[in-house]
């Protein structure tokens, strides 16, 4: 901790945010640079903690440093706080490392009591500016450091125009004001049974303190915690003389950023407003005008501070947020920080400053988010449209699978498949969805489930074909057979529009216009820089030619993933599946296999012809099999109803039909189970049923044949899943080895087939030095890795305790979303470690959904794998994150030598 | 490997069991401390492996070394192998490391053929029974050799007593016998297309390989899976000299235990028969006398014996099982080996051995193992009933909680606990239990279930409970409503007498009777020698005062896991607990908080007092809420039944009765989830809904308080479940300990507790150094803690793979029954290393059932934990095994030094 505590402007400087926080930094520097910025100081975050640690108070020795630097500031100036003729008035601003726009408090003018009002009248030469300065100040300082409420203040405000009979602010006179300012304090006595204080240090302690206080409010905890701001860095609080913007029309008031933040093209980008202070551009009582209007208005003004502007950009080599006041036709620098910008200028930006040489190609890379590039590659809701029209959705859910969706809802498979056919857009409602719905929601624009995580059948099918899904929506009660859902009082019907943002888990019952994604040759030219950077491969996760196509297009080097169950779920293989599943006999069960090895083979050759000479990763059949049956609970109700129906008509028909439903209830019965997810499926499966993998080896490697033969280069992976002993693989590898060299020699084409293992079970990870021995490669599953290693169903932890877990801090963030480095990432080093120990060679990568999370990747990249694998749309992300993270490695490379 | 094959018995001795078998290297032994052995040699298990590592082959030069060993025979015994006058007979027997009973085949007379059988002839002056070696030789080689089947001969054998109209096989001539050899000479020309193999030396060479084959039959394999012996270790062959107990009545052979294997009892035990040989005994044709009428018999031969049998008792330091001979009135030995007993037999001679200052304690401990006590503490099934009256159970499900029952067969709770009060023995029988049975398992004497595996509710009352419980018996069909089980063609009904073992799954359908456990004297000597060696503390897992009480006979030193939702379960607490979960308020929960606070203080109170002195860890509630709901398919069955009758009936009464089982069907599904293993339970449900915990804290507090009030001390240890970061122990623990400390200003006792945690998650393992900041111990919780880590639900496992798998070799042993070392160990060792390095003081311990498993607590002790806990039962168990594993130390330091 520094020991001093208070630091002039001209003793600070733009590396300095941590101490002085963002906006105390920037003002610092733009002062050093000869910038002009009204003179002032900084009390440092570290006084923030300080007050904190002591149970919320100022250190003693604080003001002390505060009243040498504030006669500075009247040295500077020529002015004296508390001064009776020319009084130096402050504004006291908060200001933490990062940006928290509108989250803690302001007060301006401080400094106003009896005395100063007077000289302020006398240096302004205005009486009814000094008492609408006075009136300000009193409300903001009654807000914000008395913590009384604005309305009893604004109440004697509005009181006091319609007594006047005005309707506009600005209508009041000076002796109205003065007359709310007596209201006001006698306000503050009622109130608060003490004076305002009238002590000019009195004030500035309180207001210093007040800025601390505001550091924990619940809409600054709320904000940090979305913006996973740490709560430990605290605020520092910035102390600036006043400039006026509204002393007349020579002076003014504005915002401006050096590039257009939404496009990102390089024309200044603002507004201002002459004769006005910030607030009331804020409050919206008059309309600020295009700051192109000040070259015409005041040219030299406007040289001025586009001369600034370029400085500034220069000197932070990026796109700047600035704003500045006008006092009697001087210029001065209020704040400078980088502009928040939208994903599509945030690339057009980054681009286009290397071409100016700006900044370099590390810099853009650096400077883009995946959330940026997000936005650029999913239909978006338009936030506009939505700010415009003041819309709120109706229900929110679990962002299940990305990009926004409009359509009609409908309440069941078939007919979203048949408006599908029809051409119209719809969207798929369902309480939860499964495997007999899957046709529908192929058809279907979005997919909207009441119940169910984001590992539940509909989000898991919709990531997989990358239709937006919005899940778990719980508000929703859906009636299948009335078809419609009910929301609150709102009922929604077949046929009625609505839109879901898959992205952030809205639900709006109506229809709201989106924007298609953008993908402009900037875009490719920042990913062209990524690929020179990055040391991580990217590939995909995709189980059919279209996907993979599209993770093409978006840079995908291989599949890393490709899911053969997936493939199981149509609408044709599905009787097939149940059909083998239920087999009485062997000759039943092989009829069976042979017909999904007919159709497997062909999925297989479409994505190898797609993928002519990359990598394709497929891992054998994953689920437990009961996920391809019907639901328990539906059949128990039939059966139930049957049972009476038979009991009381009898007939022959209706008996058949029960003693068909009853074998279907036995035999579903038969294979539930207490926990699916660690029960019978992955490798368990093909060491209990054998013959599903033998068939699914032959279909990938007599497709692998046949695509050979047409002259593409095919490089099948097969990956076993489930693995936690090497035991289990030895078995099942063996026997599949034996398979695939068998299809080879019967078709005569030597294809370069791998055979590897998922590591997503705790003890395949600590066991993988005995794993590596017989593993070609290892994938971290680390959807599954996370939900053993945590003991979290991501099915039920998600709806019943996870939010609460991060709302409470209890977990950093959704371990399902960023890799849990302490837990999670120590058994993934030790699995790379020890596998690479005994097997040099052994290829290493990730398909669990943290492959496409931008702080994961970093981590795989520290972990040394060789690739990630992620969703098509992600694709992108990986390649910007791998970019980064070697970037990252070449500075710390830089800074350790 | 050793270059030398073959060994004459006099080259080896009583250590080289791994070359030789223990077979071979006890008659080695026996013949170099100058007994009466016949000369022999073995051939290695070396030579076993090298027949498999050339695909079933010899060793080309084996038949050179074993010439050389017979032509040591030869000369020894002044006969030649082949001879026409005087020929050498030899056996070959199997003989591995431990030995397999039965499990593979014997070849006596071999050598003979039409020249050696002359021979015979005229050396034992006999032509019946020189034939009657022949014709057993023929039959034996046949057999074992050429794999012919035994029924054929047997069928010859048959027909000539037929056509000769005798009844035994003596009545039999000389010409009868030769007849049958003939015939045996056709039938194996006939079967195989090649005459019997006449030359004496192919005949051995074809024996030694045959040996080598059985190996790896079907019955030696199951047997080494059942016994746990490795594959790799193979077996030795040994060729003897044959001498003959058949030769007339101044011949015989016996077989003797030095002390009775059943009882333990220092008196010689065993039985013989004059003029036999010993495959007569074993075929039952005669019945054998007790060896104890020898003496009166023969009282030379008789001393001569015992002599040796003291002899060898004192060489081996053991009781020995002895096989011996009778020739012409010369004793050979032919066999010696330490003798299997039962387990009280084990104790007491183990006792009484050191009393005898034959071996010291450490030995005796040693000798004993976990099974034998196993066999002393619950009532058992009487096995040579069993044997005599030839029963068979009627069904075998899991072996769930141990001991045997026997009682009548009742179908619900309600019938059972009636009955129970009456003083009738029941055993409950349920397709599966469920929390509302409870109280009906308790009043039974065994509980049966068709359904759930070793850790259904059945399982985990039961074992709770201490009361025998067969679960998941699959074979049979509970029909409730009918009150009957059907199993096969048999129905049992209401009342009908069963017995059930929980030890081995077993369930008969009559009455056996059953053995109480007996704790002698000889136990309580080798328990307290146990608690000289042993370093680990021995506590147990107990929920009642009765567990605790019975614990602490069995010598438990505290409880090591009170898991108080046992308490809950009780039938007057269900409700409550149903109200506590369903309350629609915070008043109507807190209400039933308050009722449940009082009857936990209660039980809490009974526990302390019983425990006096010695430490309890309670561990607060952990399963997920739902477990203590009625069951969801129950209700989905009623609503939807109810739902058609108010259709088609109307009325008010049964709408309102609909009303309310929908609302507990809503209730229910509202908390369903898809892993509950892996859902809302242990500390998440403690930071979700805190009243539970903060209730049950106040409980023990209070409990302790009242009890140390009334002068007796308490030490509670406060556990809080399924942690997988630190942060969750945090905010559970700092809620908590602020109830604790209210409790004890409240009270105005000093309690000395401890908060600690389980170490059940593999998180929580891999985090162990930040959950030990804030935790004061660590128990380790392996049941759950191997689900986790090997991914599997045991639920699910038991019943659908996880046998496959041992059977398979996938996994050497069920991982639930003893730890898998590998991987949930390595998660151990680094919590304990971790955990102790931030926090020396830190108590481990370990309440999974491996606890009370004696391969697990070996690798507790390494792992240098503090305690193990395990059911009151296995208590004496725990206590041996820490002994054994203390002492193990201490040979394997004194090996080091």
């Amino acid at each position: 901790m520094s020991t001093q505590r208070v630091y002039l402007f001209h003793e600070g400087n733009a590396t300095m945010r941590d101490l002085l926080g963002g906006k105390g930094a920037n003002l610092a520097e733009m002062s050093n640079i000869g910038l002009p910025v009204p003179p002032g100081f900084t009390v440092t975050t570290d006084v923030c903690r300080e007050y904190y640690a002591q149970g919320g108070k100022l250190p003693a020795a604080l003001m002390d440093e505060v009243r040498k630097a504030m006669a500075h500031l009247e040295a500077d100036l020529g002015k004296k706080f508390g001064d009776a003729t020319n009084p130096l008035l402050v504004s006291v601003r908060s200001g933490a490392k990062f940006s928290m726009p509108g989250m803690m408090d302001t007060i301006l003018n401080l400094g106003l009591n009896h005395t100063t009002l007077q000289g302020l009248i006398q240096a302004s030469g205005s009486e009814r500016f000094a008492y609408d300065a006075n009136r300000r100040f009193i409300m903001m300082f009654s807000s914000v450091v008395l913590d009384l409420e604005k309305h009893a203040f604004e109440e004697i405000f509005d009181a006091q125009k319609a007594k006047r009979g005005v309707k506009q602010d600005t209508d009041l006179t000076a002796e109205d004001l003065r007359q709310i300012c007596n209201e006001y304090l006698a306000l503050v006595l009622r109130l608060t049974g003490e004076s305002f204080p009238s002590d000019p240090w009195r004030q500035l302690e309180l207001a210093i303190e007040a800025v601390f206080r505001s550091w924990n409010n619940d809409r600054a905890i709320v904000y940090r915690r979305t913006e996973k701001i740490p709560d430990e860095i605290g605020t520092a609080v910035n102390i600036q003389s006043m400039v006026f913007g509204n002393l007349g029309e020579d002076c003014g008031t504005g915002v401006a950023f050096t590039r257009d933040p939404s496009t990102g093209e390089n024309i200044m980008y603002g507004e201002y407003l002459m004769n006005a202070q910030g607030e009331d551009v804020v409050a919206g009582i008059r309309t600020p005008v295009p700051i192109s209007q000040l070259r015409d208005q005041n040219p030299t003004i406007y040289q001025e501070f586009e001369g600034i502007a370029s400085k500034l950009e220069y000197h932070y080599k990026d796109m700047m947020d600035l704003e500045f006041t006008i006092e009697r036709n001087r210029l001065f620098m209020l704040q400078c920080r980088a502009g928040k910008r939208t994903g599509p200028a945030a690339v057009r930006m980054a681009v286009e400053m290397v071409d100016e040489k700006l900044i370099d190609k590390e810099t853009a890379i650096q400077r883009v988010t995946g959330s940026h590039l997000d936005q650029l590659l999913h239909p978006r809701i338009d936030d506009g449209y939505l700010a415009e029209m003041e819309m709120k959705p109706v229900a929110n859910g679990l962002a299940a699978s990305p990009g926004a969706a409009v359509g009609k809802a409908v309440f069941d498979a078939d007919t979203a498949e048949e408006m599908g056919k029809y051409g119209e857009k719809v969207i798929l409602v369902r309480d939860e969805t499964n495997p007999d719905d899957v046709h529908g929601m192929l058809a279907a624009q979005g997919i909207l489930t009441a119940r169910g995580g984001k590992t539940s059948h509909a989000a898991v099918v919709a990531r997989g074909f990358g239709i937006p899904c919005v899940a778990g929506c719980e508000a929703i009660r859906v009636d299948a057979i009335a078809k419609q859902f009910r929301v609150g009082d709102l009922t929604v019907s077949e046929g009625d529009i609505i839109t879901l943002d898959g992205s952030t888990g809205q639900v709006f019952a109506e229809k709201i216009p989106l924007i298609d994604p953008d993908v402009s040759g900037h875009f490719g030219i920042l990913m062209g820089w990524c690929d020179e950077f990055r040391r991580l491969r990217v590939r995909t996760n995709a189980d059919n030619p279209r996907d993979a196509l599209q993770a093409i297009e978006y840079g995908a080097e291989g599949i890393g993933l490709c899911r053969t169950e997936h493939m199981f779920f149509e609408a044709d293989r599905l009787p097939i599946v149940r059909d083998m599943i239920l087999a009485k006999s062997d000759a039943q069960r092989q009829a069976a296999l042979q017909k999904l090895e007919v159709v497997q083979q062909g999925d297989f050759e479409g994505i190898f012809e797609v993928m002519d000479g990359k990598p394709v990763t497929i891992r054998l059949i994953d689920p437990p099999l009961h996920e391809f049956l019907p639901s328990f609970d539906e059949l128990l109700q039939t059966t139930t109803e049957l049972r009476l129906a038979v009991n009381s008509l009898g007939g022959q028909a209706l008996k058949e039909v029960l003693a068909e439903k009853e074998a279907m209830l036995h035999a579903v019965e038969g294979m539930r189970e207490a926990n699916p997810m660690l029960g019978l499926r992955g490798v368990r499966l093909s060491i209990i049923f054998p013959g599903i993998v033998v068939m699914q080896t032959r279909a990938i490697l007599q497709a692998a044949a046949a695509v050979a033969k047409r002259g593409k280069k095919v490089l099948p992976e097969i990956m076993i899943p489930l693995v936690s002993t090497v035991q289990e693989l030895r078995v099942v590898q063996t026997q599949l080895e034996a398979v695939a060299e068998q299809v080879v020699r019967e078709q005569g084409v030597d294809i370069p087939y791998l055979f590897g293992t998922m590591i997503e079970i705790p003890r395949a990870a600590l066991t993988a030095n005995e794993i590596a021995e017989r593993a070609q490669f290892f994938s971290f599953g680390t959807n599954d890795l996370t939900q053993t290693t945590f003991g979290f169903s991501r099915d039920d932890a998600e709806g019943k305790f996870l939010q609460k877990y991060v709302e409470a801090k209890i977990l950093p963030v959704n371990p399902f979303e960023t890799l849990d480095r302490t837990g999670v990432g120590r058994l993934m080093k030790m699995a790379v470690e020890d596998g690479r120990s005994v097997n040099s060679k052994l290829k290493l990568g990730i398909c669990g959904e943290h492959g496409g999370d931008t702080e994961s990747i970093y981590f795989c990249h520290e972990l040394g794998l060789d690739y990630v694998s992620c969703s098509p749309f992600r694709v992108p992300i990986a390649r910007l994150a791998s970019a980064q993270a070697a970037i990252r490695d070449r500075v710390k490379v830089t800074l350790d030598k």
